[in-house]
């Protein structure tokens, strides 16, 4: 029987909880200062001698004692009995009080002529001016910032006391193969540790990543035993669910007690706290996202709690693009594409599977939805969290509706203009929906019109009478792609993989076969669609389909068989009142460059004579 | 004869030239994905291989065939011919199209019933569904975080080619001594070139840093050739005054061309920018606070252009406490302590000499006075630039009053709290007078009366009528410093070093003074002012003065003898209003609490019998 989460506990519940059960004190360690940055005093620093230790001159000039000076004006010049001549940074010795400017100075014979008196202290640096011996220079718990090292150097300090956490992190499943090697198929990279441990080290956190442990109790708990006796922290990944070859919990269990199983969060559900000797102990999830869920909104906040620097993520409040349901109960973390369009910001999930880390890797933002709520309409005002600067949010591109390859090599191109491009593939008909709600800068599409136009007659019944500019990208060829060379007219006898509906190429596909007379229901895997070019090819290579159709660089990409059956009109579609703003306009100046044209030549299958042409609705 | 520099440049127009004199090629370097976190990419990454290769089951179940699953319900069960049982992650092979999970299946006798149809695809996670094979993964010029390493793990990827920018830094001087030495007086530690690196590196530069060379113009040209051979920009540190002794521009302009000599910026001014072999050459000034001047504002900007990740400030609207005048023509740049006082942000200037490095220690931003600018009134609505992230500066805490060495103590302390205690020490009446116009949290006073009571008075004076509770942090002792144990009685015998007007202990010396009758004109350096317990201590330590009056502990942190001549009430006076402030509460908390007790007991001189008394005004 599959044994199932007692109770789930929520989210608030189990940060409260963390912060009742453990002490968390930290570790220490002695880093050289130049490593210093970015990591936290463990106790205050104190200066080893003033600075500077005597009194200096604070310009080139001569040490004046002032009094003698009384007196001097431009009438009754004075020549002095006692004075030496000093550089900017030349100790003053004790029987001077002053320093008087070079160029207020006549030398004669060696002998000094001033025509102004000097007050006392005058363009001196006093002993301790920056700081006195024994003085606190950094109290502990501060984050030492490059500037703080200068002063640091300059008060006799080397090394520098800073906290850390001992985490250690354990990798479980019988599937896993190491980071560099190929997996099999069934065979997962153990990439979760590598995640963790690039983001605790660099927050200052001490990482031991142990050999990865196949789903074998004993094994676990052996090595269980020996991180949690050598750190402050242990992270379990995986095996943390209640499935029969989880043994996360078991084992937490037999050397400790189980906290928490099963959390109220979307992704991350099936995660643990435990505790063992004192010590936290986290089961994190074997799916990507859920292991970074709980790792930033569980394991951070407990980082924190050590003393680490864990940052604040800034919050920017913007429009949410779809309708999204939800189970009540959970809060449900959506990672996002947020970009500023027209006059506010906009916020378009990305794909919500826990596998899926390219949406990771492409957001610059999350939305965490409340357990309380069950979901809420499109255009909704949401709070979205930022996971890159705002500066770089501002430079979001949001480009929305057909997919081509192509557009992440304009993406690539662009961030060397310090454009984001974002892309989103919502095919053809939802890149123009998304731009009739102005939800995007640009929506690229290639759809066919029965009069054998393409693009203007669907923007003229779509967004009728709006300002809108088409910039043609490329003229791109679609075809059959295949193993064994099957053209159009084999489809029949073969098994197909299908694009989604509204897109373009479906739409191409459904035109073609109605002009072929073909009914789609010969056709065996018209049903199955996927949403991008090259999950159509991938279909092919796997073998789960005989054929499919795509363009061309996504079939040479994968060293597949291509029969060209039409060239259509790759466009992107613009608000005008956009064309001005800088992201925009870089995107132009990128499509008509001799570097992008380059890049489509290479790729195989795109005409680019017609690249740039601009049209505007009639 | 001093050189000067011929013309100065804006900073605008310095940086107009850096864009157009220098076409900014970064290197590049390879790094492990551990590595990579916070460098940028230099290339697009593209995935080896899709992930995953073939379609898994998203839950534990069957494996089925989903055209035999047709018309399967609770009144028509179906006994399945072809299933094959999965856990979550294994392969679906091929024959297979949908995954059924185990709750809704009957398994008896290794054959699998079930009573609901499965629709095509159903639980599969498809080839490709998180990338394709060799989709790109990162674009170029991609900023590396956390949540990518993962993802790059998974797809293959074990190392990253990241740009960089070769960056050698030359120290000059021949007062210089390494850091890690004591420098004997007239001597400083090389800490540019160390507060460089610190910054430079963080930001993904590769520096070296070559060994100090004397002010010897031969010296510094062979380094600088061999530094430009091996690198893609030199920084010079020192030497680019215009002094008798400074080499710097000359030994550019030899093996290369000074482009720009003397810069409006204040601190900074005489830096330099020269080109030598179409690289950029840095000439940063020696004062500390000179050199991080022109590393924020120039060389930060050039490697931005290089491509490295140069974070922007953040920036916040404050209220600017104090007037400032200062030269037209120059962009000045102010270090301040910012906080959040009452309904308002609050920025206070630190110490702006340019080698009081103290204060970019103690500073969380910091404001530009533009060029066109002669300065303005306290009051004055500014935009100032955070140094730290905004949840920090808004923890920050302002003391602002007599300064005690116990301060920095209670700010350590503070620290645990999560609390930023920024102290400013401008004297008692300094205190009271910043109170009143309501810019600081709490002013710590100790001011006697003629009636022999501390500080109500004075507050009844200046801030008649308002709500405000005085807390007593200690009874502390004040005394004559010296090295010789001379007394009160013995002032005049000796030379004096004072506390300046408005500071409390400088009006007890003068109570005390008349009430002993003695003439402040027959004290030898009565009108020498310092202004903590600490410089007094240390002016008496280097022999400057053979006494004054501090605290105790200022006596005791280096080594003299004391003779106590009054004991004193050391208070802080806080608005009522701001009891409940978090940060304000922390503080109360933290003065009554046994840490804090125990480090004045250490300390000594202090009485905690009166702590934490709280006094409101009658």
């Amino acid at each position: 029987m599959v044994k199932r989460y007692l109770t789930v506990t929520s989210l608030d519940a189990t940060l409260s909880l963390l912060n009742t059960s453990f002490a968390c004190i930290p570790s220490r360690e002695v880093v050289p200062l130049l490593k210093s940055v970015g990591r936290v005093t463990a106790e205050p620093i104190f200066a080893r001698y003033s600075v500077p230790e005597v009194h200096l001159a604070a310009m080139d000039g001569i040490a004046v004692v002032s009094k003698e000076t009384e007196g001097a004006s431009e009438q009754h010049p004075v020549t002095l009995d006692h004075a030496l001549r000093v550089n900017t940074g030349n100790v003053v010795p004790p029987r001077f009080d002053a320093v008087i400017m070079i160029e207020e100075v006549h030398v004669q014979n060696e002998k000094f002529t001033i025509r102004k008196a000097a007050p006392p202290w005058q363009h001196v640096r006093p002993a301790g001016e920056d700081i006195g011996e024994s003085e606190m220079a950094l109290p502990s718990r501060h984050l030492i910032r490059p500037s703080d090292t200068g002063a640091l150097a300059a008060y006799g300090i080397t090394d520098v006391t800073v906290l850390t956490v001992r985490i250690g992190l354990i990798p479980t499943g019988s599937e896993l193969v190491p980071h560099g090697d190929h997996p099999s198929p069934g065979q997962v990279v153990e990439s979760n540790t590598v995640m963790a441990e690039a983001m605790l080290v660099t927050l200052g956190g001490t990482c031991t990543r142990y050999p990865m442990v196949k789903d074998n109790p004993d094994e676990i708990k052996k090595i269980l035993r020996q991180a949690v006796a050598e750190n402050d922290l242990v992270i379990i990944s995986a095996g943390s669910s209640a499935g029969t070859k989880d043994y996360t919990a078991e084992v937490i269990a037999e050397l400790g007690e189980v906290l928490i199983h099963g959390i109220a969060i979307k992704p991350g559900k099936p995660a643990i706290i435990g505790r063992i000797a004192d010590k936290p102990i986290i089961g994190m999830p074997g799916y990507p996202l859920s292991a970074l869920t709980v790792l930033r909104e569980i394991v951070l906040p407990l980082l924190h709690r050590f003393g680490l620097p864990v940052p604040s993520w800034e919050t920017i409040d913007a429009l949410f693009t779809v309708s999204v349901s939800k189970d009540i109960g959970s809060d449900e973390f959506i990672l996002c594409s947020l970009g500023h369009v027209g006059n506010r910001w906009v916020l378009s999930p990305l794909s919500r599977g826990a596998g899926v880390q390219m949406s990771a890797v492409r957001s610059n933002a999350y939305l965490k939805i409340p357990a309380g709520v069950e979901g809420f309409e499109a255009g909704k005002s949401v709070t979205a969290r930022l996971t890159v600067p705002r500066t770089e949010a501002e430079r979001a591109l949001l480009v929305t509706g057909s997919h081509d390859p192509l557009l992440d090599y304009l993406a690539d191109l662009l961030m060397q203009k310090e454009v984001d491009l974002h892309s989103t593939h919502v095919g053809s008909m939802g890149g123009i929906l998304t731009l009739k709600k102005n939800e995007c800068h640009a929506a690229p599409m290639h759809l066919l019109a029965d009069d054998g136009e393409y693009n203007i007659p669907y923007l003229q019944k779509y967004l009728p009478g709006e300002d809108v500019v088409l910039i043609c990208v490329t003229e791109r060829q679609q075809g059959i792609v295949s193993k064994e060379g099957i053209g159009f007219d084999g489809l029949c006898g073969h098994t197909f993989v299908n694009r989604q509906r509204g897109s373009g190429t479906r739409m191409l596909l459904d035109h073609l076969l109605k002009k072929n007379r073909i009914d789609s229901s010969d056709i065996r895997g018209y049903e199955r669609e996927v949403t991008t070019h090259l999950a159509v090819a991938l279909a092919v290579k796997s073998g789960e389909a005989d054929a499919g159709m795509c363009v061309y660089s996504a079939a040479k990409a994968l060293g597949l068989c291509f029969n060209p059956v039409a060239s259509e009109r790759y466009e992107i579609a613009i608000r005008s009142e956009y064309l001005d703003d800088p992201r925009v306009s870089a995107l132009c100046d990128t499509i008509i460059s001799p570097d992008f044209k380059a890049i489509l030549h290479r790729l195989g299958g795109y005409d680019t004579r017609e690249t740039g042409v601009r049209r505007v609705l009639p």
